[in-house]
């Protein structure tokens, strides 16, 4: 029985991963089940055991690939960073490198699929929003502490900050995917880089000084 | 012969101007020729008369009606502004109230079509990119002019930045769109104003001085 649902489970993961990486290349609507099922040899009898319809399989794709792959480079990194800024710098250059070929070709899946499905299906849209909102409040959150530990100007509005920036990131990965040229990405990441250098105080101080502290 | 050849300039036209409306609102795929002469009343002897598939029609589009809806508010204006980054900034205010409802809705069709098309048709991704490469010229010259007449940091790489502003702008759409939240749109207007702020000289100096010069 544990065997039997077990091996339910990884046919489910084999399905969502095939679906992603479809969906990654050809967008949602041009997707076809047969092509999954060809690939996955999994019975089309199997994937509607697991999915109702192509557009539930489209929704376990957001959900349980696109969210991860988006905020995996994002949460662990801010969620323990002392200064947020200096973080984030790292995590655009991180990904720049990483990804800078795959990109190019196909741009960020959850973007594109924002573009292509949030006018015309709702499920899609508020699935793809919540992904976003979750990127954004790791952005915010991670920004307030830079405020609370004096990393981060006292005067910036974290929330529209984090907006800021993840539409820079889309819009960045966007132009450069039409661009076909990667200076188009990295002209954007410095441009952030020097918006993100202009939310530091202007006179840096540490909120902690050891041998003070110490010497006390 | 001069009005034949008036009337199908016109019908060409309306053609093109349908397709515009159909490929905003549905995107090219989705788009058909047939609710397209429906909708202009044209047979469709007439519009293989004017191009000679789905395909072409959709580079005019580009071509003849995006082309000019993306440039036309920022070639005029940035082409005699003395201070580019006031110019920038009151274009992003005029745009921003001008068509918030729309680009909630539809997103920016020039970015929409991107998207959708650069990954598969070369055709569509080259036209569409020599309106960007157009776009970020204008502002790359106009950032130049203000380098020289010091209304501009003599630092600033105005190529990279222009692709900056660019990608920012079509990022911001492409956000509120998902988000079908125009405070997205604010707050990346928002952004994009503080990196602009950011690139005037750090001590403003006037390169005329009307009054030295008169008593001179």
């Amino acid at each position: 029985m544990a065997t039997t649902r077990h091996s339910s489970e990884i046919t489910r993961k084999r399905l969502i991963n095939a679906a992603a990486e479809e969906i990654r290349r050809n967008g949602f609507r041009a997707t076809s089940i047969d092509q999954i099922l060809q690939q996955t040899g999994v019975t089309k009898g199997a994937l509607y055991h697991h999915f109702s319809n192509k557009l539930e399989l489209g929704y376990a794709v957001v959900e349980e690939v696109y969210r991860s792959h988006t905020l995996e480079g994002w949460g662990p990194v801010l969620q323990h960073a002392e200064n947020p800024i200096d973080a984030i710098l790292g995590i655009l250059r991180r990904n720049g490198d990483r990804t800078k070929g795959d990109m190019l070709n196909c741009g960020c899946p959850l973007n594109n699929l924002a573009q292509e499905m949030a006018p015309v299906d709702e499920g899609f849209r508020a699935r793809i929003e919540a992904v976003f909102q979750d990127w954004r409040n790791i952005i915010d959150e991670a920004l307030s502490r830079g405020k609370e530990n004096g990393t981060v100007r006292g005067n910036v509005d974290t929330e529209k900050t984090a907006i800021f920036i993840v539409s820079v990131v889309e819009g960045a990965i966007g132009s450069a995917k039409n661009a076909q040229d990667c200076r188009v990405l990295s002209a954007c990441m410095e441009g952030l880089a020097h918006y993100l250098e202009a939310l530091r105080p202007r006179i840096s101080f540490r909120a902690r000084v050891p041998e003070a502290a110490a010497s006390g």
